[in-house]
């Protein structure tokens, strides 16, 4: 990280902003599934079909990682960041299809300064992840991130 | 899925299996930040010297991915699965490091028959990633699966 613009205290709890969109094909559902996760329902149309999705959709996997990079392009790569040490939940609530438009809502829940190291600190996220209109995936998870004044005597 | 071999019946609480190992490379752990989570310390070897994991390390939704990968093949595969609600917790421990030999502990933490649906139950596992001894990961997450006697009359 050579020049981040935000750092921990830029991250106010309630804000809301919206990354993408990126449109998900039928070749990356099933190139990913086909290196990780090669359950019928995200591998093959016509086995999908007659699954309990009703036909291709991406592995929940799959959605994850492309939300990761929607934020990564949106934001974290001009953050002072130093990851995440989890996740606190992941609701995959519809199936993600090919031709779908997504969009990550990133609403900022929780900031806290860290009790053991102060000069970083941590932002609580929730992630919505649409397809259209439609809520496709919710998650809850902390960034790690400098403080400003960390950052600045560095 | 032609022929499943294991239904909801089959997994009972506190059954612990193991699946893997599978190495990570490099260039895998490369390939998979340049996609979905371009941050230096998934991408470059110097930059993520400079961080704070201390060297080049592999993003930690490919870890998930990983995981899925290893538990399709160890037993997802042959399961009538009907996928998965989502995920309870997920920790990123330990950094995953270029050459990590992974392992999957499975343990069965809870099952019951769906409310709902009563032809299928949910199977809560939690799964432990291991890089040869140490644990990387863990999760908590719910396996959706037929019960036997639906998928005998279907």
């Amino acid at each position: 990280m050579s020049n981040p613009k935000l750092y921990f205290e830029d991250f106010a709890v309630g804000e809301v902003k919206t990354y993408g969109p990126r449109v998900i094909t039928r070749e990356e559902i099933v190139a990913f599934a086909a290196e990780f996760d090669p359950q019928p329902m995200h591998l093959d149309e016509e086995a999908a079909r007659q699954g309990m999705l009703g036909g291709l959709a991406a592995s929940g996997w799959h959605t994850c990682s492309l939300m990761m990079r929607l934020i990564c392009d949106g934001f974290v790569l001009d953050t002072a960041s130093m990851g995440s040490p989890g996740v606190d939940e992941i609701k995959w609530l519809a199936p993600v299809r090919p031709g779908d438009s997504l969009t990550v809502r990133a609403t900022v829940l929780e900031t806290r300064v860290s009790n053991s190291k102060p000069t970083r600190g941590f932002v609580t996220f929730r992630y919505d992840v649409l397809a259209g209109d439609a809520m496709v995936m919710t998650m809850k998870t902390a960034l790690m991130a400098e403080r400003r004044s960390a950052g600045a005597a560095a």
